[in-house]
């Protein structure tokens, strides 16, 4: 399932100096960004809600105070986007998608899966570190968007198939269903960074990794 | 923590008939039952709770839709809960205890900590197989309550630490910390059962177990 597919944004035609300036085009609401420039402030905005969401919860939101925190105009706001519920379903995939590279930007190297998973969950947990809000917005988005939470965790999980299945024909894991393997060890990476954000745990994040990931590892290892 | 600290109920004095027949006394507003049959009114109470709030979200769901689905006077409820915060605060410790002590039952005989997993989490599978709502009312306690979301998971945590010590000192595990490894096992149930519930996968609660258990179990082997 593409993580994409759950967010019917209408995409504008690439119409002459609209497309160059689209932070003055009111007729691209809703649109993509087509500058650095557009897609710097569409970034500030997701930022802000990100921020504001978080901290207020989505219904106590409101898209004056996700302008405020952004520091843009009322109105930039829906050159990017139509509603709060919008915004709230962007910022989850958005999300979703920043983690999905960070971690492929910390194992890209890493030519064994073991090794990989130890350097993933460090990847994760340091995001998760500097994005505290990310669990209450995704949780939250069960209620207020499913089909963002399923794509949240679906294309998580579709990558993580797709690197235990290589593992499996390279002979670095033991055998095993990929599918519940995969929601299982997404599990644990979930329980560690909600320790450290949720319940605020003392545990520094190197501890939980080496303690995730011993058990991931002896779990796994063929 | 203990999971009922975060829960203020008022338990009222037991004066004479009153708490003979609790069910007919307006005085007892918001405290315990004390009969049998009060007990079980109390019970049909939380279990048209969880149905309603299962399906339509706690802000939702009313008082009287629950008197409703529970076939009790709108009034009877308020002879065992205050407001709907306070029934949907003890929701989530009432599923919390439930689930704890099937798991309990489930593992009381069983000596070796490795069998003891396995059988704990067939437990809780075939608990959030018949409690489809539990997933939806305890994320949604992250915002309506999250004293009842902490308390839910770390009366959780703290059977499993203990669980976790037991078995180190018998030798039936390799060392580790128990607090990371507990939440890190909880986070595996808890994916398998999201999964199962949210996700509505295609594989038996069979198979979740045997490729759970099989990560677990050679995850913590000594």
């Amino acid at each position: 399932m593409n993580s994409d597919s759950c967010f019917r944004r209408k995409r504008e035609p690439h119409v002459g100096p609209a497309a160059v300036t689209p932070i003055n085009n009111k007729a691209s609401s809703g649109g993509l960004p087509k500058t650095a420039r557009g897609e710097a402030t569409r970034k500030s905005i997701l930022d802000a809600a990100e921020r504001v969401i978080g901290s207020n919860g989505y219904s106590d939101a409101s898209i004056g105070q996700i302008t405020r925190e952004a520091g843009v105009a009322q109105g930039t706001f829906y050159i990017y986007f139509k509603t709060k519920e919008q915004v709230f379903s962007e910022l989850v995939l958005e999300m979703g998608r920043l983690v999905r590279h960070r971690i492929a930007e910390a194992t890209a190297n890493v030519p064994n899966r073991l090794d990989a998973e130890k350097a993933g969950l460090t990847a994760f947990l340091g995001f998760v570190q500097a994005h505290p809000d990310l669990y209450r917005i995704v949780q939250e988005a069960l209620f207020v968007d499913p089909k963002a939470y399923r794509a949240y965790y679906e294309s998580f999980a579709n990558g993580y198939i797709d690197g235990l299945n290589t593992a499996l024909r390279a002979g670095q894991i033991s055998p095993g269903d990929p599918e519940t393997r995969a929601w299982a060890l997404m599990g644990v990476a979930r329980a560690l960074g909600e320790q450290l954000v949720v319940f605020n745990t003392k545990t520094p994040i190197q501890d939980l990794v080496e303690t995730g990931f011993d058990l991931i590892a002896n779990g796994l290892k063929p």
